[in-house]
């Protein structure tokens, strides 16, 4: 079956891990879609914690486990090409209430000048909606990885207990409050 | 033929007139949904320039004109009652990069705290996506009512024409920057 | 015993009525204070929908079902010349992340030029601290009363379902998607 | 002498009363053009502090004690109406780093899409840029005129001392905080 | 000749390579200023795309054919130091409406509290001015430049198509949307 | 004497150096908080400008002259792990009204949501609070270093005169202007 490309959406990211915050969107927009692609955009130059393939497993893994209808798959280059290569015509961005939106406004006024892809924006919830990836990195770092418990799924979790060596080396153990004021 | 409540979407105003902004997020929405509803919402207490009905008429006119794929209805009351009555999940919202966005965003955690209805967020074109309909009749009120023809469509146009008595009225002479700064 | 005038801070608003997201400021606020004054300012002028006697009673009672450490005061006038008159130099805000920053900060550095007042922001908390007082009193005049129950305290429900002719008075039964776009 | 159009720039607002920051503006603007107006925009429907003629009688007084070089004129109207009839290209607008930004732009691009006004902006001064002249009455209203000396002129300070009735009586003796938290 | 310092503006940036949007703000500017210098910063610790003198002869070339009457000069150190040097009181900038807004504000302030140096803020045009030349150096890495034709002039697009390579090395071909959401 | 937690504040930052901005936030929270704490961020992967202890005893020195009751300390690692080993339940922050905001939202929320500290922001003074440690070595790094005398405590000047080879090395000299416009 073909799809309408309107009704197929991407939701790019490094997704290096996902977050609650991350699901939170995609749970939002069950059924918004034909089909909605979390897509995995890999950096080759970029150090990164979990390979691309670890990084689509586990997502793949927790949507199975709560039956989220979604296709999970790993890119290179643009995401206006790897959307015009899934048949895609849109692109899905959770806004958070703090995001910085001239950032994303900026983007997607490119993305449709460059390739006439609409994006298309939902809040992300309240609750868990805040934190990057990156913040989270900072804060693994430091040690207690349990204390996320309220930012990460229980998957994502384990799987950076497993790997604190590599949590140190790319993060350093300080934090964003001290990273220039 | 019943749709899923997921893909029936309103786009909720008071439409008093529709501008060029309003006609870019439906285009641009067009094809993202089974049904897109233009709900043009009525306030007794507010004097309006057109009424409910004349709205109705011409927006159903304009969208016939260019095949746009959109059902036009008036409705009274909250706008997640008659989401709900129409069967709808989503609300559409066009952002304006200028937007007011705290206001946007308070909406949408409102309606989905109370309503459990979804906000989707599209930005509207850049080159007449910036103009509220109050502002336009404030600069109707001072005459030159073609000056208005990048923000308005040619059928509004007419339409305002054959009703600068009532333009004045409504919105005295004067414009924003004699508000109060 | 009297305390150090920078350790009295009022918490200024209408409270008409008390919403979960103000109570979450004032538990988070706890300790941070010798003492803690809820200021329900009135305005004369001002339909109002619960006198500001019994928003005053309400408040008291909802603070020691909790054992709220604060005082609930109301005033006529000035925010600054009231805190004058309690001995008070500071003024807790709570900021929404989609506050009105704009007008937030316009007020703050002007009680601080007038009146030597300093303002100290804490962040509500994400979960139900969006929703203003004027949007909770239009949704509650489309009837459904209960379902503002994530976002106002038990008690404020039940005192507005013996209200409801008032409410439908004074906010008139649409809502703010309505007021103009 | 006749001057090009782009060196004739309008400052347009009520200036009910002129502030400290409406001032710095008019310094910080001294010779970018060959002509700056100060434009005292009349609105008859609202109720004023000080008639257009008394503004214009003041702030002409003050311009004159610094030497600065304006010429402070009344219009009723559209601002861009007014540019037009004076000759002016260009609107200038003092940016509060606090100012109501989505607002002050969509100004500027309608501004410009019906008139092809351009509008410069300029960041007012930081101490005492922040305070609009509603917030001014509101505090004056209050009584003690003497606070606002960081904020207005002297000039402005003594013509208020003379109109404490009317500022009472269009300015509700109470302020921000209380107007709907 | 000599100008009146607060005629000559600079218009600062590295424009590496200049885009619509910059020039869509000298065009607007046209006219304000008696003198409008283009000034290309150099920074040798960054790597270019094209060196300063080819920036300067592209933006010269451009200029000329449609008759902007511009300077364009390349500078290194500060900007202010440079708009001393050039007997420049006034910095240009264009916004957007989707600008970091923080920064230029933090900007502007610290070149008025380090030199005396105004910045004037003018709207850049809504269809082109949202788009950095990072972002179009991500784009252009990807492969196909002709999709970059509404926001670059077509002297930029054809010198960029000879330099595929140099592009290809300094901006690897991934985008914003995976710098680590 | 044991205080209460919710009384001892931490006031994070690399503070390199330590900015008139940094002072006034210090002064107005003066009488705030039973201690605060100045918690000077140490990041041994970063190149400093003044080492930690350099910085500790000079903020301390600064503190003296001016009797301000602070204590002054350094830390590495997380920001509220220091607060919790301190006994202190809030962060204290300035925000400048040219803050980036959503940067600022986010790390309070995370720090709330990964260790129950609630952060304080206060608005710093309008004069000297917008310009960061960053942005005043890139001027330092142009030569004269007296110009930023509206910026910087004395004592931090006298220092940074005796460094300027170091200061050329950590910050080229150029400046935001030219970071990628």
């Amino acid at each position: 079956m073909t799809s309408d490309p309107s009704r197929i959406a991407l939701f790019p990211g490094t997704f290096d891990p996902i977050t609650n915050g991350h699901l939170d969107v995609v749970r939002r927009a069950k059924g918004l879609f034909d089909e909605l692609v979390i897509a995995i955009g890999t950096n080759p130059a970029k150090v990164d914690l979990f390979s691309p393939e670890e990084r689509r497993a586990m997502i793949q893994q927790i949507a199975d486990a709560e039956d989220l209808p979604v296709t999970v798959e790993t890119y290179t280059g643009l995401t206006v090409d790897f959307a015009r290569k899934r048949g895609a015509k849109v692109i899905l961005r959770g806004l958070r209430s703090a995001s910085d939106l001239a950032f994303e406004f900026q983007l997607a006024l490119t993305n449709r000048a460059v390739a006439d892809i609409e994006t298309v924006f939902i809040l992300s919830g309240e609750s868990h909606g805040f934190t990057s990836s990156s913040l989270i990195k900072q804060i693994a770092a430091g040690g207690n990885i349990d204390r996320l418990s309220r930012l990460l799924p229980a998957q994502v979790i384990d799987a950076m207990k497993d790997r604190m060596d590599r949590i140190r080396q790319i993060a350093h153990t300080n934090d964003a409050h001290t990273q220039g004021t």
